[in-house]
């Protein structure tokens, strides 16, 4: 074909993969949205303790509270949550998520530390607040601020952000300067390790502290480039893996400690990176964590029998000691749905737009399974055969369109292990944050296509396109 | 049938009844034999450090040492373990046993404590016995007493002895006394409760150092009628279920805490309170200990769908909050097959022996798979047509003939989950101990089933019956 002829077929061509490709984004982000709905209405309707403040986070399928325990770390993150739906959608701007916000700072203003005026904060509390164990770590704090600043950014409250700003000089002081207030005993065998946990948190308080605040922005813009470095040495093995654990100096440790991997974490650990990288206009940078904190911990992460992401693995390929290493759960999901979403919103690579597809549709894909009289996964009657009524179980991977919120734990192969929506670990933040995320993003992403001389209609009016996650239907 | 004619119809049935019963535990005895033999085998050929004394317990499938760190629980255990089969059994009455227990024994001395002369024990130390980590409970001193006792027991040298009664009148300070030097902060939410593991061990100690020693016997006895009354109370719900934690007062406790059971733990206990039972020679404790601590735990406990015993479950039939709580741990089984062979040892109720039989083809068993290229499981290759060169894999539940020792870890559906050998969390300890206590009360049981009339042949003189273990095969 002469290039004379060519070049209207390309346009055509091109024209009609960008309408294919606005199709899909367009149907992801109405998918997200009203997931994002149905979630939020979950922890509205189960989780706030009308009596003492805060919320309750162990709750079962159905939102029954099982456990009245308050973990401190999901009480901050609930109200840093609710705060950053009211501030940032205007859908959530509602009154009941503000007062339920603020009844959960003043919870932790009352109760999160152990023994004030002394900062440091229990790890989980009675549900009238008095603690019950302590973590000799950063944590608990890290999540205190977050709470506490974006409060402050809802309310105008200067007393929130005083408290947020004393706890992050707090957390500076504890991992910058002397860890002994954490209570860590120091003992002769023990490797100085660091976590890359902790940089990260570090990273994603310099990113929430700063944001339109140029002062704090300009007083912590050391320490963000500290933590990048930081994260960056945990790419050890010649640029080859992610380790979880590396020494004080950024070498490799022995054993499974210094073999630990964790994708989903990396993978969060990337799009905190890549934030920092936008931030400080650096797109050397963003290629880099591009490769090495999306690509590779994604590619070796990725079960190539079962779909999803391995929770832990052993960098030499042996078999690691946690128990639930090949299991599924939720949070390496949606990081890495927001990494990749990200990755390509800033990049415009759509090697990194086929991987985001390809989480959310594992993420948010239903299974259908013949009915069994003895099964007790949590699954949906249903019907699927036009000669008479031939019962089907529908699941869902994570999702729980019955009940709202996201089971948290599947076995390897994807069957539902956990029936809980809450408990000591999972609360109201990695779904709903990276749902809202992706819904901010994807809407980005649409604007940015649509063409100058045709603006796309208002999102509201056009139809609704096929329902994607049926794409990954069984 | 009249009753003249009936009776010798019945005599020989009784007969061939107990004939059959005969060649069925003498097929378990040398199962059990010859599989000690393969697990023993594996420890003495990988775990043995030659250079600092003690015990490589992370080990690969094959014994290939993924961790050089030493968890004091082990070594202590490794320890008792050999020291126990070179002074009970006879084919184990060897000079490398006897060397590497005292090696072992020598390591603890010189390491376990983090500050000598406080007793406090390190839960973990590097190869050359630095302390890594410290946990607040009594259970490194209490497998360090147990090493202790049985390694002066085989050698008759005080100082093991000494160390022994003296670490236990720490353990029994710290447990009725004194907690604080174990260094748990006292909080006030965290409720008072009282954990099974905490009686069960001390009883298991009382067992322990007074075995042919009426003097510490008598010295302990009222201890060991404390421990057992203490876990006689985590008999709740009217009799009901087996909690793990109970309040002070021996009352139920709120929360998953309160929910909390472990079937394959209230099996251990419930041989521990048989052997109490027979030692204060109480038949109306050993049948309430069969009753509660050994069918209720079994009915309760064992998964209808896939066979195996949960690891964890909720009293209130919930969803634990434990991601590995339906996985099939070895423990549990190993202690199963002790409590139901003992149980029926002791009582003679042939209910008990049948369920012995379904918890040791359940962990005895091998599974035929079709082969397949990328299965990663720790599978041999087998044949199994004869038209042709058909590939099946064989593998096996717990047992692993092709390396030794068992594997740990299965997933609900009785696949392997991890391929290690050992861990931070398993030794050379309860697949040994297991296989030993039932060869020992098999040889007892065929003993008491030998006619008077007619001696039993030597037991190595009768031809080997059909493997046992192929009655589980699918």
């Amino acid at each position: 074909m002469g290039r004379s002829e060519g070049e209207p077929c390309l346009q055509v061509q091109v024209s009609q993969d960008m309408e294919k490709e606005r199709e899909t984004l367009q149907a992801w982000k109405e998918r997200v949205e009203h997931e994002l709905d149905v979630v939020v209405a979950f922890w509205l309707e189960h989780s706030h303790d009308q009596e003492h403040g805060g919320f309750f986070t162990c709750l079962g399928r159905d939102g029954q509270v099982y456990d009245d325990l308050k973990y401190v770390w999901l009480q901050g993150r609930q109200v840093w949550m609710y705060c950053r739906l009211y501030r940032k959608l205007e859908r959530f701007r509602r009154p009941e998520l503000l007062n339920a916000a603020k009844a959960g700072g003043e919870f932790l203003l009352r109760y999160a530390r152990v023994a004030p005026p002394a900062k440091k904060c229990a790890f989980v509390l009675t549900r009238d607040g008095r603690p019950v164990k302590v973590q000799r770590t950063i944590f608990s704090e890290c999540f205190y601020t977050m709470a506490m600043n974006e409060l402050w950014r809802v309310t105008g409250d200067a007393q929130y952000q005083s408290e947020a700003v004393e706890m992050m000089d707090q957390i500076v002081h504890w991992v910058r300067e002397d860890p002994s207030g954490l209570g860590r005993p120091q003992l002769p065998g023990a490797p100085a390790a660091e976590s890359m946990a902790v940089p990260m948190m570090l990273l994603s308080l310099v990113e929430q502290l700063g944001e339109a605040d140029d002062e704090l922005a300009g007083s912590y813009a050391e320490l963000g480039d500290w933590c990048a470095r930081r994260i960056l040495r945990h790419v050890q093995r010649g640029g080859q893996a992610v380790l979880e654990n590396v020494s004080e100096d950024g070498e490799g440790l022995s054993g499974c400690l210094g073999r630990h991997q964790n994708p989903g974490h990396a993978l969060e650990a990337g799009w905190f990176l890549l934030r920092h990288a936008v931030r400080r206009g650096d797109p050397k940078l963003r290629a880099h964590v591009i490769d090495k904190f999306l690509l590779l911990p994604f590619r070796s992460g990725w079960d190539p029998d079962h779909g999803g992401l391995f929770y832990f693995q052993d960098a030499d390929g042996l078999c690691p000691t946690q128990l639930e290493w090949a299991m599924k759960l939720w949070w390496p999901h949606s990081e890495a749905m927001i990494a990749f979403l990200m990755g390509y919103s800033e990049s415009g690579d759509s090697a990194l737009l086929n991987i985001f597809y390809q989480v959310a549709e594992y993420t948010f894909r239903q299974r259908y399974l013949q009915s069994h009289p003895r099964q007790d996964s949590p699954l949906k009657q249903g019907t699927r055969s036009s000669k008479g009524i031939t019962c089907y179980k529908v699941t869902w991977q994570f999702r729980d369109p019955e009940y709202g919120e996201w089971f948290g734990y599947l076995n390897r192969e994807g069957k539902i292990a956990l029936t809980i929506k809450g408990g000591p670990f999972k609360g109201c933040f990695h779904v709903p944050r990276c749902l809202a995320m992706c819904e901010e993003m994807l809407s980005d992403l649409l604007s940015r296509l649509a063409p100058a001389s045709a603006p796309a209609p208002a999102l509201s009016a056009r139809s609704p396109p096929a329902d994607p996650a049926r794409r990954g239907a069984e």
